[in-house]
């Protein structure tokens, strides 16, 4: 198994680690010390190494943050994590306050006493997140101050685990479908567009693709932690720790790209003084801002410039994202026909749901990871929207309730991220309904037509109208990009209430997975993903229209569907996508899965 | 007649003027100057006496810019202008160029010399769109140089017209629903949660709402020109052209706002110095920025504090708006009832068009001013979306021919803005289908249920989304903000593609006007207001809703609905629509105008 079910951290973490943190502010001089989830890299998931807040104060969410003072301290989560918080966090140690609504900034404020000097560790926040922090103590009369060594670094040096050393691998051009010589040349038109000499690269995620590596530091996603120096002119220097070399990359990489230590990194990064450089203030913490400035740098603030050549994937990455999901919606069906048999009397627990998952996806030979642990939530489980089983929490199946399973696989072709609801007994009058109408949002995302320039934040609204009408909606985004066996989790794009800038363009992949939760009782959330392309000509239309086509090929459960809510061209795209199921997973099943598709893909 | 037919600028300005212009550069020792359509106040509409891009270039248009270099210069417009921009500007001596895509910066990074010094006026640019322009400048190697006295102005002093000197009057509180001293101690308190001790005011709206007066400066909206500096405690400075101040105005501002002349702000803001004070950069210029700065105040920007309470109305102002699209309503309607019958075969013009319609307005007795002028546009004309009638381009109607009327009026108790689109004659088959299709799209965006913090970004994709199934879209907003007896285009909400950080709040007006164009055969607009609501009670729902409700009550021409393009819940919005028209506009008729209204308001 890939997947465990341990608890990594518990309420115990802040009675046995802030005596220790606190030490070691006292002998750094300082009175308090933020500690954000983000590590060096920023990037969603981090190795053990770095996962500071959860071993600060317990919580493992995989956003957050905490505030430790001499006398008290904080620790900060979003809406998704407010029971999980409780779990996790000793509330006699740490106020669990909202990361969103103020935050750190607002805590800093109303709790920071004038004199007071608050250590950060600069490699960490990003500078516009800096700013607002230094703004709110300075309000309380408080000071930030940069650390040169990690308090929490310090105190949990004796048990804290080494820094990830997975090989780095060529991701070959049958699979990335561009030579990194060609991408460093589009980048290096790109950073010539925007005045730049040369471009500092922080993002994982960027490194993999630009360079066409794959690496083995973050759990469920093949990314190697380094960074990069991109010149105009396409040349550029990896630093990457030499352990993680493996014996063909600087070969495969070629003599545009010079190898280096990470140790090399400040020098190279003094010696752009007098250049122009870009960085994103998004992806790049504080430190390389300064840094860089300390060395006469001209700093130009950007968006990371392999973020949108990154998301818009090439045909060689699309026909690979297809057959992954075919042979994942092959994994995913048979798992389906389980849980529609076999299981509906057997009653699993979510343990055993989660583990007949893995087993099939690694049946098929080609698993690389999983793009993410599992979740598997019965009943009310299912309404914790970020849960993931643990043998405490772990939930048997009971007639009468839902089971929602979100998970995904990492494939060298290609990444899937998937979720599919299922009834266990007979789903009540209610659940029907409001299964419906998350269908019904999910099918307008899917069928619609847009022009170009047309960002996610536009369509965000078709995938909730329905639950709108009926005054229901759900908390949480309804698509996130996704790599090309890369991160599960990827921009610019996305289609969320939030404002987003960036346009849908064709090739994005993005998932669609509008949900419903009734706290208690049980969750509900439909997630295909689908690419971004160019719309078939419309007879009478004037203007070229994209659209979306879906990867996800597994059923969706038609005992869950009230039909008389859909209307004429809902239950037209359902049927239609239920025979795209059965007509290209069909063949790869044995004869009674066979059968049982057959009639979960009927039309209705 | 309140509007007028003239052309007020031709193509042979830029040949009588840019020579003046360029000698007074000469003269400045200037290599070139920019030339905003913005004057000072930042505001939609300009005074005759700052309307500089147009007594340079000829072009008449809301938004636009134009550079002048000693040998060359360019006009900039956006996409609504494309066509107006050819017919008044003399192409020998201005490049037409594209405002959005590239804009002013693109132009002068390619066109400027090095070396080259080229003018700006600090009191025109806001200090962020100023950024951009330096660096686009910086990368040609020009500098961009602030002046004390705008070129344009010298070269114009002989025939420029006056600045207005209108009355202010107070706005009495049956019409605003608040006193004064009720909203600077609100946003006094906006202010404090700012981290500011003042800020300075210099938005017409923002002066007009926050002392309750009106005035008269600028054409089609009651703006008062004028600077305020509202203190954290609620007490103000007002700075008014004394030639406005109206015997009665000191008391009923009261002794916690002091008036000045417009001289003494300088000084005012001088006297800042070491004072936290907050300016919005969108709408206050670099001039302020540059000020404050010199003075040695502490420069928070920050959004005008007055503009979401502003855009938030009361219940009186709402009472207000209400009753003023009924007798708005009423002229509209009676306008409409000519329209499909005597006109339909009497075949009027345009201006015939405007002037009825005028003539209906006046009749009401309540009428203080149109709120923009009159957009009629027959047939081909109405594809223009930013039309006005001129005697140039004044066209009569033709049967088979579809006209679009956009137009509204000021009353002292609320603002209209209403379009319809009437066929002449027998509509072909296309047109029906299209007017259906907008249709769809504006009954989508009325009868939408949301919840709170849902943005006007995230609703314009309803509007549109039948178009876009079919292949079609339009080129502007769907909504706009529109004040209580001030602009009918205002802030900080909107419904449009672009990215808007404000979220739809209860009693905020917005405009619903999805449309589509055919160039060179005809336009079609649907807009009405309406305004932001709780929605009733949902039975099983969970959350609070909110709602529109509809402000503008006149018919929506049946001949040219395609019934069968509707879906139930489409037909019965619109029935009960039309059953409301009946209903309230219906006793405000005479007999065969009633009558005519059953039949236009009949159940489809």
């Amino acid at each position: 198994m890939r997947q465990t079910f341990d608890e990594h951290a518990d309420p115990s973490f802040g009675s046995k680690h802030l005596p220790l943190i606190r030490q070691e502010l006292r002998r750094q001089g300082l009175d308090g010390f933020l500690i954000p989830h983000e590590d060096e890299h920023q990037n969603e998931y981090l190795p053990d190494a770095n996962e500071r807040l959860s071993w600060t104060t317990g919580f493992t969410g995989s956003a957050g943050a905490a505030v430790v003072f001499s006398d008290k301290a904080a620790v900060f989560v979003d809406g998704r994590y407010t029971l999980q918080v409780k779990a996790q966090v000793d509330p006699a140690l740490f106020d669990a306050r909202d990361l969103v609504q103020g935050g750190v900034p607002l805590y800093l404020q109303e709790t920071g006493k004038p004199g007071q000097i608050i250590g950060y560790d600069p490699r960490l926040h990003s500078p516009d997140a800096l700013e607002g922090l230094k703004a709110a103590a300075a309000k309380a009369g408080a000071v930030l101050k940069p650390v040169d060594e990690n308090p929490v670094d310090i105190a949990w040096s004796k048990e804290r685990p080494a820094q990830p050393q997975a090989a780095i691998l060529p991701h070959p051009v049958r699979y990335s479908g561009e030579e990194s010589g060609s991408k460093r040349s589009r980048v290096g038109a790109v950073l010539r567009d925007a005045g730049a000499e040369a471009a500092v690269l922080t993002a994982p995620s960027s490194i993999a693709w630009l360079f066409n590596v794959r690496g083995g530091d973050v759990i469920r996603s093949p990314l190697p932690l380094g960074q990069a120096i991109l010149r105009a002119d396409g040349t550029a220097e990896l630093f990457l720790d030499p352990v993680k070399v493996t014996e063909d990359l600087p070969a495969f990489l070629g003599n545009q790209v010079a190898l280096a230590p990470p140790e090399a990194l400040p020098a190279a990064l003094a010696a752009l003084k007098g250049r122009k450089v870009l960085v994103d203030p998004s992806q790049s913490s504080a430190w390389y801002f300064d840094t860089l400035a300390a060395a006469g740098a001209d700093v130009v603030r950007g968006a990371d410039p392999c973020a949108l050549p990154r998301a818009c994937k090439n045909a060689v990455e699309i026909a690979g994202a297809k057959a992954a999901h075919v042979r994942d919606g092959a994994a995913l069906t048979k798992f389906l026909y389980w849980l529609g048999g076999e299981a509906q009397s057997a009653l699993p627990d979510e343990v055993e749901v989660v583990s007949r998952l893995e087993g099939l996806r690694e049946a098929t030979g080609a698993l690389k990871d999983l793009s993410f642990d599992t979740i598997a939530g019965a009943g009310p489980n299912g309404a914790v929207v970020h849960y993931r089983p643990t043998l405490k929490t772990n939930r048997r199946l009971e007639p009468g309730q839902l089971l929602l399973v979100d998970s995904g696989a990492q494939y060298l072709d290609g990444t899937t991220d998937v979720t599919r609801t299922v009834a266990f007994g007979e789903p009540s009058p209610e659940m029907r309904e409001r299964f419906t109408l998350v269908l019904k949002g999910h099918i307008a995302l899917a069928r619609v037509r847009f022009p170009e320039g047309v960002t996610g934040s536009s369509l965000d609204a078709l995938a909730r109208m329905a639950l709108w009408e009926r005054g229901l909606d759900f908390d949480h985004g309804t698509g996130h990009g996704v790599g090309s066996y890369l991160g599960v989790h990827e921009g610019p794009h996305r289609i969320a209430k939030a404002p987003n800038l960036i346009a849908l363009r064709p090739g994005m992949i993005v998932s669609n997975e509008p949900g419903y939760y009734k706290t208690g009782a049980y969750g509900i959330r439909i997630e295909n993903l689908q690419y971004v392309t160019p719309a078939a000509p419309i007879a009478g239309g004037e203007r070229p229209m994209l659209g979306f086509e879906t990867l996800t090929l597994a059923p969706i459960d038609r005992t869950l569907i009230e039909p008389t809510l859909l209307e004429a061209a809902e239950r037209a795209w359902l049927n239609a996508y239920h025979a795209r199921v059965l007509n290209e997973i069909g063949p790869l099943l044995d004869a009674p899965e066979r059968a049982w598709l057959v009639k979960a893909a009927a039309a209705i």
